[in-house]
């Protein structure tokens, strides 16, 4: 097996048959097709399932060394993979010369892997000295086209985030958790009395540190020192990288709510200069990945169930804080599964496509 | 009729047929009985109906006049009814010399009338020169107590919340619509498409500004100048009078989501003096109507399925900030129809009750 790169560079998509895997494989049929040949890789448990990609069929391989064969300069593989996954086989791709696109947490951090949103930092995609590219965490995601957007206008001086996370996030098993949970307090009279949820959802709670239906857990990603979880110092490390602002106050609050798909989040911005809320929606009106949906009269504001399934990510609720003329307030909607990863890691893709084009 | 006031004085509870009444009765049956005779009263339509309080039977009244035939110095009238039905008849119980405790908002921005959350500011409650107390809205109810505490050590300076509003906080409207749309979503595979949730829902959002379902909606209230909604700047200017600073700058944003009941608030609080996280939450722990639930470890953290049906606020994920040591973060759950609106008006009315004791 050769990649065909007669109409392009090669493309693998390791993961392919997850979650975020299932959305990425209508991304690449949308948009402008860069790519010649596409491969779809999984876990040996998933090879030989037949997947639909730019409306052909085909067959995903196991992930091993043959998998890549065919692989080098100029193509690209794509990990939707846990870290462990990303962070052994990201490697052999390289070896190969081709570049690894990871979407894990594996690299996030590594300074020798840049990390990397196209709406705001497109030109970090071309240092990378491992020949790896990571993509943000979905949070991160969410909010930094947008704020990186402010910042350039306004010179971000501190950050405060409080989200609102899809169960999907958590992949598959966070979708299928809530779905099980909610047809077992649906048409009850349960959600009003202590305990009551905790008792219909059982000890299954799936992926999540409690029960989500009728329910928001403030906990996602593990303890780190102060109380701080790992996925909200993660959003705090990437924003400060993404942005570079190695010293920039960053407080996140990780909440998980029960919604399927989609996050959202609280941004409260506070900038050197004075902002003026007109001109700043002005701003991510022009923002590249940005839609500014801000008529709350009209009952227009940005909802997870209007952002699933869409690109873009949707800011309203703009306010200037009536306290502070350096302050924004506002309110974010992404499809944590497109814009969160599939999208971005597509977007990055793109960008390392034309660079040999 | 004349009010028994052998054992006690009187308390009459106008809109007692409605969501927060149907909690405080049991409220009632549960604390230190203070009360002689106890009168309930509702609209025309809810008159004649038999509920239980103490364990005794009562009718329900009609709102008239005749209602409160008896009520004089030393009787307490708690309205929980809508603004205008309590700016209508409160002057009505005050002209008899009893003392109106309203939890509406009719009067919380009164100069003239204390607002009064008792783990707070109790001694408020002895100044009223209408011969009105009033209470808070829920959001501001859930984080007070938590935020008064650390305020009395540290001074406050600056206050962000994000709100995670419980259904309920709408009255059984609100939990109807909610239960409904819950049941038209369960057991389908909606959720991850755009549109496919406002579908299902369709127009028919009950009290709400779109469907809850699947979703988070970040509106509650009316608008505003500058975008902000009149629930956000009633927390800000409620916080501001509970604690006795004017000047206080608040940032709120209300979001609700698809829980029946107990609110949630993502806090930051920034104070005069440097803050300690282990300190603070020795001073949380002592806090009263307070209790502290932080062990992430372990699975420990408040959520609204454990706070709903319960008395406290549950004040949990207690950090201090990586880059402001002024500054801590934590998360707090209350029941938005217990201290948020029903156990709030049983203590103000004990206060008072403990006067003329």
């Amino acid at each position: 097996m050769t990649a065909d790169r007669s109409s392009g560079p090669a493309l693998a998509v390791v993961g392919a048959t997850g979650a975020v895997g299932s959305v990425l494989l209508p991304i690449l049929s949308q948009r402008a097709d860069v790519w010649g040949d596409i491969r779809l890789i999984a876990s040996a448990r998933s090879a030989g399932r037949v997947l639909a990609v730019r409306g052909e069929e085909a067959e995903v391989l196991a992930l091993t060394e043959d998998a890549f064969e065919g692989f080098g300069p100029g193509d690209v593989v794509i990990f939707l993979t846990p870290p462990e996954i990303s962070a052994q086989w990201a490697p052999v791709v390289t070896t190969r010369g081709a570049v690894a696109v990871d979407q894990s947490a594996a690299f996030r951090e590594d300074p020798e892997v840049p990390l990397v949103v196209p709406e705001v930092n497109a030109h970090a995609v071309r240092i990378r000295p491992r020949g790896i590219v990571a993509g943000p965490d979905c949070v991160t995601a969410a909010m930094i086209a947008a704020v990186g957007a402010l910042h350039a206008e306004y010179a971000l001086a501190d950050l405060g985030v409080s989200s609102y996370q899809a169960a999907s996030a958590a992949g598959r098993a966070g979708s299928e958790a809530l779905r099980r949970q909610l047809s077992l307090v649906a048409g009850t009279d349960l959600g009003e009395k202590p305990g009551d949820v905790r008792r219909a959802v059982g000890e299954d709670t799936g992926p999540f540190a409690g029960p989500l239906a009728l329910n928001v857990l403030p906990w996602s990603g593990e303890l780190r020192e102060g109380g701080w979880s790992s996925h909200e110092l993660a959003v705090r490390a990437e924003t400060r990288r993404i942005l570079e602002l190695p010293d920039l106050p960053v407080a996140v609050t990780c909440v998980q709510v029960p919604v399927l798909a989609g996050h959202s989040l609280t941004v409260r911005a506070r900038f050197e200069n004075r902002v003026d809320a007109a001109h700043a929606r002005e701003i991510l009106e022009g923002a590249p990945g940005v839609v500014l949906v801000d008529d709350p009269a009209a009952g227009e504001f940005p909802t997870p169930a209007d952002a699933a399934g869409t690109d873009p990510a949707w800011v309203g609720r703009v306010r200037a804080s009536l306290d502070d003329d350096h302050a924004l307030e506002f309110f974010v909607c992404a499809d944590n599964l497109r814009k969160g990863a599939a999208l971005n890691a597509t977007q990055i893709s793109e960008l390392i496509a034309g660079e040999s084009a």
